[in-house]
């Protein structure tokens, strides 16, 4: 039984946390959950940090900075050390932050959340159960929340001469 | 009997460390506070080091960035070194910072700084004693120190069939 | 045999894991590839430091930044991430990073992400087992993707008298 | 007997550590003073870390950045890497940076520096044998080289009824 | 016999290596170079690393990071992660970077880097042998590869009365 620790704030305007939960549940089985929930968003290692501790495999750390560029600056070092949490640890950590700048109004800003919290509970999923998922999709442009960029070149099937 | 580190500086224009430890006075019993006073934002990291050498649980670190780009140079770099702190001591860091630049006069900042040093010092108690009443909050865009922004969404009652 | 890890990701435009291996390959021999692909750069740092746990002598982290200038962070986030696994792990990593702002076109930034994921793979494999290749251009204006600068000042045969 | 580090740089244009060193020596006694001139701010780091080896008990780093954007990327890197040494010893350094862009013409810049140089001395001295003059001066504005910003709001006396 | 690793790359345009090595071999004798040669800015980190395992001393790291913004965030990236190896290893770390915007014209640029090469080579080679000279020069206003700034107060000779 793997655990996923599942790590978000008071700040954030959507509920991430449950959203990324009920993303999970739907994606498999095989794991339980562990959720925290913080302040703000560079209270987000720490509580990884714990979460690991007490046996997570991975942890998905959710937040939602504001509009200023302050917000931006905290992002920054929220990010930095929840890559130091992870390294320490040696298990990943899924970051979804989510801009409040990302989107015009609240019901896009959302729905954007939303979707956003779902696909990386999918990925932190697959990091886990089913890392050949990932594998093939290298290098075909997902996007998280927004719709997938896509390749480049679309790849010809094989054996098409082309 | 845990232990909370208050650690403010000589630079602030207001006594935050005094403001922190009369709010977490009110907002439960268990725990002792050990304060400290540096003299700037990027000698916070270090005190809160020896605080946690000394056995704090957690540890509150209060500053006033001045009104220079330079100032907020500052405040990223002791913004990564106390989660680097927080890291290697394996316990939290709540940083409350209150930048001259966020209000306008001395009486509007002096009444924003005392508002946000408050609200942190309530999280550091919950998040010590108290992490449920943080988890009923998820996501529900509380901030500090300003009015709260709320939820993009309203939640519905149980029930309500919305 | 050595191992060399290749790490890319599902966000990137193009399978520059595949046109890593492949340059690789026509390298020379002496190496197994052992490959990983991850959501997005940010997940770089973790899968390089799971490859090294496995045996890896030197990982290649291909990646594609998006437009935005919150890409720009994130690259510089994972960046930074990287060095950190590296460092710990006492073995280099071989950033690629392709900017989507560096080309204009879908086929021009297809060319480029091709040529830069081959000439790091050649790097790569230079830095494990031809080291001399390396000295021998040691200041000559290399450049990975875009034609090389050269050198400031043409290099004089020896003994031309000039 | 304890013992203070003072590093200064060639590059700076004011000889900060004889300022340093003497107005630690009119602060009190009970230290003695291990002093290292390096070529550059980015070389004060691991010339601390070496005085931190040597039995330093606090370390001041004085150095001055020049005008260019670009030193001021020097600055950060050397605070960051200051903050890093700083904890891996476990003890404290007091950076004093002084930027030429901060004063008008030689003689005003060269008052700052030797003013900031002076208040960064009493302040080390201060850390090691006085911290209560430290916490009797939180939030109330104090500034090293620039004069003091005041607190926000007079304190009135006790009893004063207000 | 005090070894001295000097690592420069590929993407310079100027062999500042061997200009190092050459500037090195002028300042005195005691000490032997171990030289290496890496792709870009980005790898001189873990090749010092490899130095200082092998008994470097002391690192000289030269690059020449290009002219675009991106440059100057690879610099700062592998400025802060040399920081990171050298406090790994507790041995310095002198780096000499030369940005293609600090001269116009190619053989102006050349000097530059040139010059500073040497300089740097002349400053480690004092660290590691004649620190008396570094102290001798403290704030004096040193620059590498551009004319000296020279200190803001002229010293006066002792006993001049002024």
């Amino acid at each position: 039984m793997k655990r996923i620790g599942v790590v978000d704030t008071m700040f954030a305007r959507v509920d991430l946390g449950s959203i990324a939960r009920r993303a999970l549940g739907e994606s498999g089985t095989g794991f339980r959950v562990d959720r925290r929930t913080v302040p703000g968003i560079k209270d987000l290692p720490m509580a990884c940090h714990a979460l690991f501790d007490e046996g997570a495999d991975l942890c998905l750390a959710l937040g939602m900075p504001g509009r200023a560029e302050y917000d931006r600056t905290c992002a920054h070092e929220a990010s930095t050390a929840l890559q130091a949490v992870a390294l320490r640890a040696g298990r990943p950590i899924v970051e979804c932050f989510v801009f409040e700048t990302e989107a015009d109004g609240d019901r896009a800003l959302e729905r954007l959340a939303r979707a956003r919290a779902e696909a990386h509970a999918r990925n932190a999923y697959a990091m886990l159960f089913r890392p050949r998922d990932l594998a093939a999709r290298a290098g075909s442009g997902r996007r998280q929340g927004f719709a997938d960029a896509g390749p480049l070149r679309r790849r010809r099937p094989a054996g098409s001469g082309a």
